[in-house]
């Protein structure tokens, strides 16, 4: 009654790319050396076989399907197939523990899951307690599928070999889930994050445009962050929607045969943490390789040391962007771009101005910085505030109604995260609400002092967590991995912090001297071990 | 239940402009010599000045509320202000003729029209036709308010003086008409083409995309295409949304100004018709300015010449990106740009192979190229077909319920166009199914030819119609407008054809020398009047 009633979802992308970028090709990175390599055209086909072979299953509408996966082609398939039958794609994240990982097939009931032949046997190991999962389908041919165990198990290539190379399309409403994803449940259980077709289509629609990773049709997209990682961050839907090449890597972060893919498949954007960004630099410095066709890196999950992006900068000639969201809001939510008017400022800072996890929130996203007696904190560069978030991919509900505390009165979603906005409305995370340290009534961000001594040449890793103090309340501890060969003391560290400008009382009285920073299944900072490590 | 229920329009991109991008800059060239500029911030509390005064006007939900209005300020904030208080915004295009004129404010009722001091005339002639229109707000302060006229009128900085700065935040069904667009009515009456929030919401994200015109918060845009014409492109909603800086120019085009705005702003892109850039681009050569900051063009209306795209690409630099469109798809429908496997292309070769007004529907669109048969005719860059659209903001009927034999069964709105699709997915526009020149039962494309003809060097423009036939029913004539001092023969542009690549049947048999192409009111070729001129 005026504009054509499209329905937003996976459908759109899928027809799409078959009519109109048949063309465009998927390159899989198999092995160290080998690629598979077809067309947005195959995939189509094989998707449409896999639609069919989903139907014959006799899964219901609404009923979720498990991806035990990395970023490959057949996932790819999975990521159209499930949503386009009405199902709901819950993808497992492989790096979870054994106990998490059936909670949350229990949780989301799965009876069928996609799984690869190196993953199965994470399911084997808990084969007794998830009862309900009736089928594995092994992402491979008949040769990858094990001798025997404890599933009935098919091969991906034989389940979809006998079906037909088209299905009809299908108007599904926009409202309908389509995928599912748990949060890493460093507090409490695992909670699920419902996304609808419109969200998803809105989120590759947020992702894919300039104020996000700008991905277009000239572009070949490799997303390094696993596909059963939040979505990919949205690359994936993006590139599918505006055919844009798409490039999967070996799962097992290899940095030179990485390398040898971005040079060799031209990819022109590339997303992942920042620890594979730390290995690609040294690789990039020992091979010489260049990457001319390389023109962004997006950084996420958390905040990159600022020498990193320096570095980048200066000796490879490549942008690093920061990104931020979370499972609960698709999850991305903004982007640190420098604004039209900061684009010409001197290159150190500029890097100051726009350093933040955070950035400008997404057309379609808003957020609301707010003290503890819920007001708007000033955008100041100084004060923090809790983290709100609402818009068009943010969920208003866990699956299954659980964690309703963390939905405001006034429709957002509270982060859990601590915020501060700069005068030109940039926000920078400060903490984790509860990792931020309270000493003598005032907040210390652990996250911006990491940041600084993460730039001291000696240092490799650092963490800062708060200990309890009897006169203070709490104090930070810095917890800092040294550089091979490498020493570091507490005065060089508080030396260099005042350099950086932070106050004496902020300053850490303890620096611990540790391996390597624990972490959690997504590869953030786990502080709850690292506290109750130093504190034992 | 799952995703917040975030209703996409107009308030969502105000609200994230004043919230997140409040420092952002809009400026307007108000004369050949001065600018206005002020903040996103400025904008939006004039902007809830005017939504306030719109209220005291009694004006109701739904109604249409007119502007006859140049790019800059006062008509970004009508923009936003019309349709956030659920009225609609009905942009009136400053060159139609008066009959026009007349015709489509009666169609759509418009009530209050804001007009410019220097068109408000055209209102005074057509005066007595328009009874509907009860107050003229004149887009200037009262020094501006003509002595007298026919119409109540007010100054605009009158009318909104007294309004408070704020607005409460109202939610508007997505779905909710936002605009009115009428055609150009070059075959019988205009039509109204009513689009929602929903369709102006997505459609700015069509725009803004990486696929579309790629605008992000580091731009700095310039619409040349008028405010009053199809939405500028979608420009103006997607730099907002994403808070790009925006850059009004001067409304009658001073390529010497112009070049220098382009300059002074920083400006990164900027989009119009194919003759502003042929103007621009002898003041870029006489005057040497470089523009460094100016990363693309995007070209639209009409398939700007061959070697006006390469002599942007060899002596200036700037890539001239080819857009497609109708006030039916909002308008902005698709882009050529190079996919990545092209993009290497030696530089003649890609610029023919993605020399289209066509291209690639954007993301949310799909075209469908079908046969007198209604068969899908194969994308071998061959066949033409009949040139159908469907998508998210393309509408599906004309206000009040005009021209329904333009909308098919199977859901796509007929353009009128005949296109061809080349193998990698590529469509160009071939003619309007009424100019196409029907020889001896085949097609040719008077679009083609006129492309052809203009790179050849004497010519300055040329227009190619059917003249009847009596043996091959008809034949095309080339109307050919020479440069200053330039001679053309038919022999000459037989000759240059067939170097083209053009088979013998299809050459004119005739050329007739003309001063100038006839132009519709939005600057199309008029072949209507070209056709009756030459046969009569």
């Amino acid at each position: 009654m005026a504009i054509m009633n499209t329905q937003l979802g996976t459908w759109l992308m899928l027809e799409h790319a078959l009519t109109h970028n048949f063309d465009v090709e998927v390159v899989t990175q198999q092995t160290i050396d080998t690629r598979h390599r077809y067309s947005y055209a195959d995939m189509a086909k094989r998707t449409y076989q896999l639609m069919n072979a989903l139907d014959s299953l006799g899964l219901e509408r609404g009923e979720r399907v498990g991806t035990l996966a990395w970023n490959n082609y057949r996932h790819l398939e999975c990521y159209f197939a499930v949503p386009c039958t009405e199902r709901i794609l819950h993808t497992l994240n492989a790096r979870l523990s054994p106990e998490d990982l059936a909670y949350i097939i229990n949780d989301a009931e799965d009876r069928v899951i996609f799984a690869e032949p190196e993953l199965v046997e994470a399911l084997e190991k808990i084969s007794n307690q998830i009862p309900s999962v009736q089928l594995v389908v092994v992402m491979g041919d008949d040769s990858n599928l094990p001798k025997s165990g404890s599933f009935q198990m098919v091969s991906y290539e034989s389940l979809i070999a006998p079906h037909k190379e088209d299905y009809p399309y299908r108007e599904i409403d926009e409202n309908t889930p389509a995928g599912l994803c748990y949060t890493s449940g460093t507090t409490g259980q695992p909670k699920g994050a419902l996304y609808t077709h419109r969200s998803t289509y809105l989120h590759a629609m947020g992702c894919g445009s300039a104020a996000g990773m700008s991905i277009g049709p000239s572009d070949a997209v490799l997303p390094v962050v696993p596909m059963f990682h939040a979505n990919a961050w949205g690359m994936v839907y993006a590139a599918v929607s505006v055919g844009a090449k798409l490039v999967f890597a070996y799962p097992h972060l290899h940095p030179e045969s990485f390398v040898r893919l971005l040079r060799d498949e031209e990819v022109t954007i590339s997303a992942g943490v920042p620890t594979v960004w730390i290995q690609v630099a040294e690789e990039l410095s020992r091979s010489q390789i260049k990457l001319p066709n390389l023109r962004e890196i997006v950084s996420g999950g958390s905040q990159p040391p600022k020498p990193l992006i320096a570095r980048y900068r200066d000796e490879f000639n490549i942008p690093i962007i920061q990104a931020w969201g979370m499972t609960e809001t698709s999850p991305l939510a903004s982007t640190a771009r420098p604004k039209h008017h900061l684009r010409s400022l001197p290159k150190d800072e500029l890097l100051d101005k726009v350093y933040s996890q955070g950035g400008i929130p997404l057309p379609g996203i808003t957020i609301s910085l707010r003290g503890d007696d819920g007001a708007e904190v000033p955008a100041d560069g100084q004060h923090m505030g809790n983290l709100f978030v609402k818009g068009a991919w943010v969920i208003d509900s866990y699956f299954k109604g659980k964690g309703k505390d963390s939905f405001s009165s006034d429709g957002y979603f509270a982060t859990g995260d601590v915020a501060i906005k700069n005068s030109e409305g940039y926000f920078v995370i400060a903490d984790r609400t509860k990792d931020l340290v309270k000493s003598g009534g005032e907040w210390i961000s652990s996250v911006a002092m990491e940041g600084a001594i993460m730039g001291m040449e000696q240092v490799a890793e650092a963490a800062v967590v708060a200990v309890p103090d009897e006169k203070w309340q709490e104090r930070p501890v810095a917890c800092i991995v040294p550089k091979p060969g490498c020493n570091i003391t507490l005065e060089e560290v508080r030396e260099h912090l005042i350099k950086e400008g932070f106050p004496k009382w902020q300053l850490p009285d303890r620096v611990e001297i540790i391996d390597a920073v624990p972490r959690t299944s997504v590869g953030k900072f786990d502080k709850k071990v690292l506290r109750s490590r130093i504190t034992n």
